[in-house]
């Protein structure tokens, strides 16, 4: 892989776009999860899980946010960090055991704050998508992104 | 405490408050889930993060999300479960190794679905507040309810 290059606010453009490496998610990722932060049969029993909404085990929403965020750390080389300010999050469709999920972000809006020069907020959408394609999580996160410091 | 009543689409009411009990967020588990999901200076390391813009270690948003839904889990009790469909999530200021993270739940909204008569779209606002009644996250999150199974 060629070094990576750091980027601040002036270097983003609106469209651009940044693809993630994948992340397979096996059935013992999703009952560790589960039981930490979503204990619920339907994230922790294959049994319960097919009887339930998801008919059949299905990862928390959260954990599939987790894991986003974990393939934009890597994706989206931001000087700054990856700082979210908040955001609007959608789960079409449920995370499955076997899946390997990978992340394709998009800039939609670069915003420079007014009382704040040193800085913007940038609007980047975010797609889960697993190894079909289909659309597991879609996000629209605001991140503080810094201009590049003076020398 | 009492037994816990189970509650399903018609048993809620627009305005109606749920109370949940207390986390206590500690620096290894603000560590711990960083490692594995967003590693970066400022959840991972106390002297990187002073001289980050959080000024001190935080946990990641992500954290802070999936602790709100493990106290959400335990404080809402819907018969069908915590199933989420989507939400809009914000940030205002980040959670700290000591923090008491307590989660206030007010059902905003309730639609019955016109398609399928059997469940509805509940919106719920989540406030997640520190031991000063700071709010650290707010969610406004759109759970899937169903009506009571006919017996």
């Amino acid at each position: 892989m060629a070094q990576q290059q750091v980027l601040f606010l002036d270097d983003l453009a609106v469209g651009e776009e940044f693809h993630s490496a994948e992340h397979s998610l096996t059935e013992t990722q999703i009952n560790d999860f589960a039981r930490q932060f979503d204990p619920q049969p339907f994230h922790l029993d294959n049994a319960a899980a097919k009887e339930s909404f998801f008919q059949g085990l299905a990862a928390s929403g959260w954990h599939t946010a987790a894991i986003t965020m974990k393939l934009l750390v890597s994706s989206l080389p931001l000087g700054s960090g990856i700082i979210g300010a908040g955001g609007e999050i959608q789960w079409p469709r449920p995370t499955r055991p076997g899946d390997a999920l990978r992340v394709i972000s998009k800039v939609l809006e670069i915003k420079p704050s007014r009382s704040k020069p040193d800085r913007g907020i940038v609007t980047v959408e975010c797609l889960t998508r697993n190894q079909d394609g289909d659309v597991c999580q879609r996000m629209e996160i605001r991140l503080l992104v810094m201009r590049r410091p003076e020398q």
